[in-house]
């Protein structure tokens, strides 16, 4: 981590390689088209709480905008150290060694563990931030002075980096402090940011498990039925997906949909129910899939609703 | 169309733009680097029944692949002129003006309209082949003596023009002479060419529905999910779709699986619920998938399945 070369201060000159998308966002600052070899930075000071891939994709993509991660904490040790010893940051097992004088808190713990950790954490200095998706701000509420979300939509994979700018983020604060902090962040790691409340957020994640993980998941079928029949899935569906994809880009997916079940053609239906008949479940999901586009079932949102 | 000059003539010289895709493909054959003026090849004739869009794809691909086409029949005399017109070729509504000395004669209507229509040609030269997925090479029995099948598993949109060349396509023929023509036809469209029979061809059929068509259904729901909450669908949920499908290349799909029913995170799952509560089918559809996919089903093949 070459970026991150003096960690626990707060103001001071660093040197950093060209390589750094942080540093090519500030060279256009300067107004040349070549990065300065060194310039002073305000560098802040995280703290990652978590382990896993969130957590394993913060830790590798703060140092690139602006962010030095000083600690990594987790439950499980071996992981903490091994995360840690990855980014050059060190790390802790226990809530007592947490460093008490970082910037920023983050969060990226399950869903179900985030009260937990943010209630053994004593240190109310900086801003706190969960990333989920699901999980309400007032999770920090009465044991927090400034806090906040920061939820990037997206799927992150252990060992696969993501390009962070390119990322939806959508972030929340409890006040004006928090909310110039939290926002400071969410803008450094992405180019599209977008302020939610709870609510909203919710509403966020639940439209990418619909159409992230669900679709995933019938790729998932898709890749079976052609491995049953010797058929690569790669060279076969890939191509066929990109283009679906593609298309969005041009008109919403609603004006994109083909297939037998947009045509109404019951007997290719009929026909691929039979090919299912093996597989109730799959043959259960088609069926209903295959008559709500038929039906043009689409999402209904209640205004009056609390 | 300025590949195909001449158009109803077997052999002769054509001066080739080096645009065209067909010329690169011949080039390395030459052993050069830079297409020639001028090559001599075989012009093969082809009729095109059907005005839709798969019928749209071909006749503004063939040329390119050294296929021109001669010919548009269409049941609607108004959309045969508007096609033909668009792509250089002679236009036809009736059966009996159908050119009888094509090469090639590419079915691409309706799956139910496909018996129809062979029995209605009554021409036998050249080979005649279907593009459906989902209809058995049986169709032509007892009416044509050469005949197949041509299966891009593509979705097409009409204006939206489709790299044929990346697009998996499965033959099948019913003799040897067929086999040598339609392959040929499919290798000239495509690189990635698989022989199957109908059967297996059906299965490609239902991969491609589950995979791709299910798939845009579940992006309308984000889509209109999003929306109604004010956010852009294009520059929220693409980069997640892109960064899931790009896993693909790395891993299957189900190692690639994220989400609530993946970590078995029941109270997500629960809150996800309870935000569909006005919308039955769109929470019953959510329920289901959530429950495949934390059971991990998976497709079955029964290979004992006549």
């Amino acid at each position: 981590m070459p970026v991150c070369l003096v960690a626990r201060q707060a103001t001071f000159y660093i040197k950093i390689p060209p390589e750094s998308r942080f540093l090519c966002k500030f060279a256009s600052c300067f107004g040349g088209s070549r990065p300065p070899e060194a310039i002073i930075i305000m560098i802040r000071k995280a703290v990652i709480l978590g382990t896993g891939n969130v957590a394993w994709q913060l830790a590798h993509s703060l140092p690139l905008f602006g962010y030095c991660v000083v600690q990594i904490f987790g439950r499980n040790a071996a992981k903490a150290e091994d995360l840690a010893s990855a980014v050059g940051a060190d790390h802790t097992d226990s809530y007592d060694e947490i460093y008490p004088d970082a910037d920023i808190y983050i969060y990226a713990v399950a869903d179900d563990a985030i009260s937990e950790v943010v209630a053994s954490v004593s240190t109310d200095s900086g801003v706190h931030v969960h990333t989920s998706g699901c999980v309400g701000i007032d999770v920090f509420e009465g044991s927090k002075s400034n806090y906040g979300v920061v939820y990037p939509l997206q799927t992150f994979t252990r060992n696969k980096k993501i390009d962070f700018s390119k990322v939806a983020i959508f972030f929340e604060a409890n006040n004006a402090s928090s909310r110039s902090r939290v926002e400071e962040f969410a803008k450094a790691l992405s180019l599209k940011v977008f302020e939610s409340n709870s609510e909203q957020r919710r509403m966020v994640h639940l439209a990418g498990v619909v159409g992230c993980n669900f679709a995933n998941y019938l790729w998932s079928i898709s890749y079976d039925i052609l491995r049953q029949q010797g058929y690569p899935f790669r060279d076969v569906m890939l191509p066929l997906i990109e283009e679906s994809l593609d298309k969005l880009r041009y008109m919403p997916p609603s004006e994109a949909q083909t297939g037998p079940a947009r045509r109404g053609d019951t007997g290719t239906i009929a026909a691929h129910e039979a090919l299912l008949a093996d597989n109730s479940d799959i043959a259960a999901m088609y069926r209903m899939l295959s008559k709500m586009i038929a039906d043009g079932s689409n999402y209904k949102y209640n205004r009056n609703r609390q």
